[in-house]
This record gives C-alpha cells, sequence and structure tokens, in this order.
C-alpha cells in the first residue's frame, strides 16, 4: 500500500468532488479542501455543501474568490451570463458554459495553496466522462498541467487524479462504498433552491445514479424523460 | 514579417515587463496589459506605473485582484510576511520572496482573459537572467504551462516570450530602442517612495543598467556599492 500523502483536494460541494474529498480522508491526510468563488450562478448552492462535508470530515475547508472571473470573463455559467442551455451534456450548446481555463486557474493556484502548506499532492476529481468540448478537461492539458505544476513548485507537487479511468457511474459506485451522503451534493449549473433536471449536469448526474444501480436521492424540479445522447 | 496577433501582455510595471509592452506595441495588437495585485509589499509602487504606460500607449489596462495570495499564502514579498533580505539576488536568502508559483497562477488567470478577449497569444517578460531559484522560472515549468494554455484552450493560445535569449542588460538596450522611460518602472521588492538600492532586486537593476551601458535614471535610496555575485 502506498504511503500516505499531505494533499490537498479541490472541492466543488458536486458529486465528484465530494467523492474524492472522502477517497482522499481514507488514503492520505488532507492539509485542505480548497473550494472556489468564481461567480458562476451555482457557487450559492455548492459552496456551503462543500464547506459541510469538510467540517463533517474533520478537514480544514478553505474558499478562495475568484470574482475576477465574474468581472471580466465571458460565460452562460456565470452570474452576469445568459441562460444556461438545456439538453444533453455533450450538444453543441453546451460550449456557452464554458469558463475559459478554469481548471487552469484552479490547478494553478491550488497549487500555490499547496506550496505554502506543505502538501505534496493535488486531487481533483478529473474522470473518464468529462467532456471533450471543455478544452481544459482533455488529457493532453492535464498532463501539461501536471508537468508544469510537477516543475514549477519547490516540494514538485505531483497532481492525483483518482478517477481518471472511471466513468461518472463508477463514481456513483465508488462514493457509495466510500459512505458519500450524495444527496448533499450540488451538480445543477441553474442553480436554484432545487436541481432543475433539465440542464446538462442535472442530466449527466441523472443518468449516472441509474447506470450505477444507485438510487438517486436529488430532487429534481423535473424528471421528465432523459434526452439522448448526440451520436458522434 | 510575421503576421500581427491580438496579444495580452503581463505587465507588473517592472522594467521588463514595461519593456515587453512597448514590444507588443510596435509588433502586435495589444488586446489587453494586464496586472495582478496580489498583495506583494510593492504592489502600490509598480501597479500605478503599470496602469499609467498602457494609458499613455493607449491600451486597455485590467488590473485583476488576487487577495487570496497575501490572505493564504507565505512569502516575505507580502504585506503580511517578513523583512525582504538584502544582498545579491541570487542569494540562497531571496528564496524567501518566493510566492508560490506565482508565475503559474498569473498566466492560468491571464490565458482565461486572453480566451474571453479573443486573443491569439500571451506575452511575458520572461529572460535569460530568471533565476533558477524561482522554480516558476524555470525553462521546463514555461515550456509545460505552455503548452497547458496551448491545449487548454480553444484558441489554441500561445506563449510568447521574445526576451528569453536576452539578459536583462539586453532588456535595457531594447527599452531604450523603443523608447521605454524607465525612469517610470518600479523594481524594489521593499516599496517604498524610491527604490532602496539594496534588495535584490535593486542590485539587478543597478547591475543591467551599468552592463547596458545606459545612464540609470532611478533614485535610490542607497548607493552603496554593489555586492560581488556568489560564486556557484
Amino acid at each position: 500500500m502506498p504511503e500516505p500523502k499531505q494533499v490537498v483536494v479541490l472541492v466543488s460541494g458536486g458529486m465528484d468532488s465530494v467523492t474524492a474529498l472522502h477517497w482522499a480522508v481514507e488514503q492520505h491526510q488532507v492539509a485542505a479542501a480548497v473550494s472556489f468563488d468564481y461567480g458562476a450562478k451555482h457557487n450559492s448552492c455548492e459552496l456551503p455543501l462543500a464547506a459541510a462535508h469538510a467540517a463533517r470530515l474533520g478537514v480544514p475547508h478553505i474558499c478562495l474568490p475568484l470574482h475576477f472571473i465574474n468581472d471580466h470573463f465571458e460565460s452562460a455559467l456565470l452570474l452576469k451570463g445568459g441562460a444556461i442551455p438545456r439538453g444533453h451534456y455533450e450538444a453543441e450548446s453546451m460550449k456557452q458554459t464554458v469558463v475559459p481555463f478554469r481548471n487552469g486557474i484552479m490547478l494553478a493556484v491550488a497549487a500555490g495553496l499547496a506550496e505554502s502548506r506543505g502538501a505534496a499532492s493535488l486531487v481533483i476529481a478529473a474522470h473518464a466522462g468529462d467532456h471533450a468540448i471543455y478544452p481544459d478537461c482533455r488529457e493532453s492539458f492535464m498532463l501539461a498541467m501536471a508537468a508544469a505544476i510537477r516543475e514549477g513548485t519547490y516540494a514538485g507537487i505531483e497532481l492525483l487524479r483518482p478517477f481518471i479511468a472511471m466513468d461518472k457511474a463508477s463514481i456513483v459506485r465508488e462514493g457509495q462504498r466510500l459512505g458519500v451522503p450524495f444527496k448533499n451534493t450540488w451538480s445543477c449549473y441553474v442553480g436554484g433552491s432545487v436541481h432543475c433536471g433539465l440542464c446538462g449536469t442535472c442530466v449527466e448526474r441523472r443518468e449516472a445514479f441509474i447506470q450505477a444501480g444507485v438510487t438517486d436521492p436529488t430532487i429534481y424540479g423535473s424528471n421528465s424523460p432523459l434526452p439522448a445522447a448526440p451520436t458522434a
């Protein structure tokens, strides 16, 4: 069994990253769970959940404000942006929800924090189902960013992606094994009082529970039939 | 002659980046000059100069707050940190002034801004004299970060380092050619009303003008003899 490491975990409050936090608590020593408030419509839904999971697990939680993103960047995901499109996540329209270089920014900031805290590694819940419409989810991006973080820090900080070979349904099963209270995780990009059930992230969440054969504890505003995935 | 590009230039208000801004105005179309207020002791000296150069050159200037760095990171460079060490820049003591992964964070944020503004390239004033004590100045870091930015953006944003083969004295000569008013640039890490003349960045600045054979217009608090560079 590998030696436990001091790790910093990126936790948005979504089902993947909350599962990654539980995994990190099981496998390593968690120096901090870090979240980012960047002015997304759903930040106010997900960030309190991230804080609550960290508190329950006895892990320090740090929420860093990146307000310049909403002030200066363009994306429908942001408070100042247009409406979130409905339909399957892979659809072309979901490109409107891309926040330019978001993963690059979050990983860079988390790397600086990890170096400041003496951590050896970062944990991100990147997975095999991450979407090619997001350039900063591509494998070529992740490998280059991992090299930049390793080369650009004294500690040679390592990027851990424990779920990179899993799809989202496998993460649901891993979360069930780890006792993740999925009810207290947030996916919906629209960001209301309950999950809308219709946006790309809600569709993906619903599909993941069905494919995993795990009861979905989420309350959705709409349980209308799931759209078919677009053909390639 | 290569086609002009829409570029975003990282400008701190120091002599290298202000020269890079003049170079970019000559060679390309500057979509924005971007500065970062991260709570360094000398931010209040350098940032108004960055804004003034952009205004004089007719370039939009954007100053992005990264206050989380002073709030959560460790470095003598920060307002909350200890005293700035004196002596030659290459000395071991200057490691105290490293802000963890600062170049990674600034490049990542600038990449997101460039993608939002439709720019094709980023310009950074990295040069051959950049110090190996700073992991995020190493060539291996820069190459990996450039790949991450290219792979992680729709536009395949390119990282331009026009001064990478130059030392700081060569940048002084290039700045003289471009008409850079060096008097209105700021290097000193201590951040008083005039350059201290004694910290690592002041020593380096004084050496660069002497080596370039260009009159140094800077007012220094101390003009005491320059320390010898440490032997390897």
